[in-house]
């Protein structure tokens, strides 16, 4: 049996803040450093063993992934890091907090934004701070893979390549892996391993730092998919998350598997 | 210019307990990730940067390394861990009190393991909990490479070559490097760097969490090395490094350069 173990990171600075975070490099809160031990707890109790780890280029998702490494005593096992599982960019509205957001672009256009799965937000211009190519860290990307903003959809086209070239080809030659990321990137993940449709993926809310376990056979196929931990736990910490947009009507369903929340940021 | 910045753990939780730690995977005392984050701080205060990083399989490497590149704003940055730059192995001294050692083995014997260049403590047996064979994580070692005791000079052997094809190459296309390792690792690398004689390497001993720059021009040919820092601060950290061991008599000889400390662990 192999084991790709999929975690988004604990809760950030920006959540507090109410604010769209996208590729700002926005640090941990101290309630998320918590959220990311107890992650590595949960797995260390559940008896699961990590060989290789993948993670973004910001440091909300890194410092997650190396809070679970050291719960797990595995500090040492290679991690890889990608720009390609960075958050969505959210163009103009990164760092804008939220409730501002509607007064400036108005309640409708916010609207579209959120829900759909490919209109993005405005694109911040070239010599904007928010644009990646000003970024040193991107200086390795080229320009033209580089968003200035993007859609649910967008986010996906440039996660699957990676995925698909990197990560799940390793489950070839190794038994148990971790990725560490953002609420859109793993949402292209999790669209991909259950063939979930455009319309419903955008209604799918990862609670933050709760384990989301995919188990398949020797050939690679999915046979088992599972959060890990305490029902009922994870069904706050979900809440708490749908909480933190400007949701005026938040419909929970909650299924034995896991949890759709309408207005997901 | 090119730069590769060599930078020894903090203090351990044996280093306290003035036990032979060698592979054993102790964890960062708190004042161990204080002097981490410092290292960090003088650093970013002198304006380092880095683009890639080294750390070994150890976790008060790895988790200095983590807390060094948080105080640069580096968290993203390609770390690549190695058994390779793993600390000496200490053979049967592993995990002895080091005043105990010299009641059990004599205090010669001892001394010979402390100060010889080529001689080896003597080693684990296969079953010995000791033996990295044992252990998960060399499970990708071939079993003819992992020592089960080593001399000095063993430990530079297999730093060596990683050294080479690895670290060194990477400035050719790289500016600036960052090497977390050991005290006896580290001895290797200078050794080589500044042709460091068989018998003055031993008594060649690095302060912990203390950056030690080293300066290449653009053919990679040596031209500057410094400790950075306060040399008042350094040179108390020397002294806490040297009293950590048996040592009786204990010799510092303070240039402007680096710190030769007899009795070195």
């Amino acid at each position: 049996m192999k084991r790709i173990v999929l975690l988004r990171h604990g809760e950030s600075l920006w959540n507090k803040e109410n604010r769209f975070t996208g590729w700002t490099d926005v640090d941990l809160s101290e309630k998320g450093v918590e959220e990311a031990c107890k992650a590595g707890d949960a797995l260390r109790e559940a008896g699961f063993s990590f060989e290789a780890a993948y993670t973004s280029y910001l440091k909300r998702a890194v410092k997650t992934l190396n809070c679970v490494l050291d719960r797990l005593d595995k500090d040492w096992i290679p991690v890889e890091k990608t720009w390609r599982l960075n958050e969505k960019h959210y163009g103009m509205l990164q760092g804008l907090n939220k409730s501002e957001t509607a007064v400036q672009y108005g309640e409708e256009q916010v609207h579209i934004w959120r829900r759909s799965y490919d209109v993005a937000p405005a694109p911040v211009g070239k010599d904007d701070p928010r644009n990646p190519g000003m970024d040193i860290r991107y200086a390795g990307v080229p320009d033209s893979e580089l968003p200035r903003t993007e859609s649910l959809k967008d986010t996906i086209g440039r996660v699957m390549p990676y995925w698909k070239c990197i990560i799940f080809p390793a489950l070839m030659y190794k038994d148990s892996l971790l990725v560490v990321a953002h609420g859109n990137s793993l949402r292209g993940i999790i669209k991909h391993l259950k063939g979930i449709s455009d319309t419903d993926i955008s209604n799918l809310n990862l609670p933050t730092a709760v384990p989301y376990v995919f188990e398949f056979d020797d050939r690679l196929v999915l046979v088992k998919d599972y959060y890990l931990g305490n029902p009922e736990e994870i069904r706050k910490r979900a809440e708490a998350v749908a909480k933190q947009g400007m949701a005026k009507k938040i419909k929970i369903c909650l299924s034995s598997r896991c949890f759709f929340l309408s207005f997901n940021y």
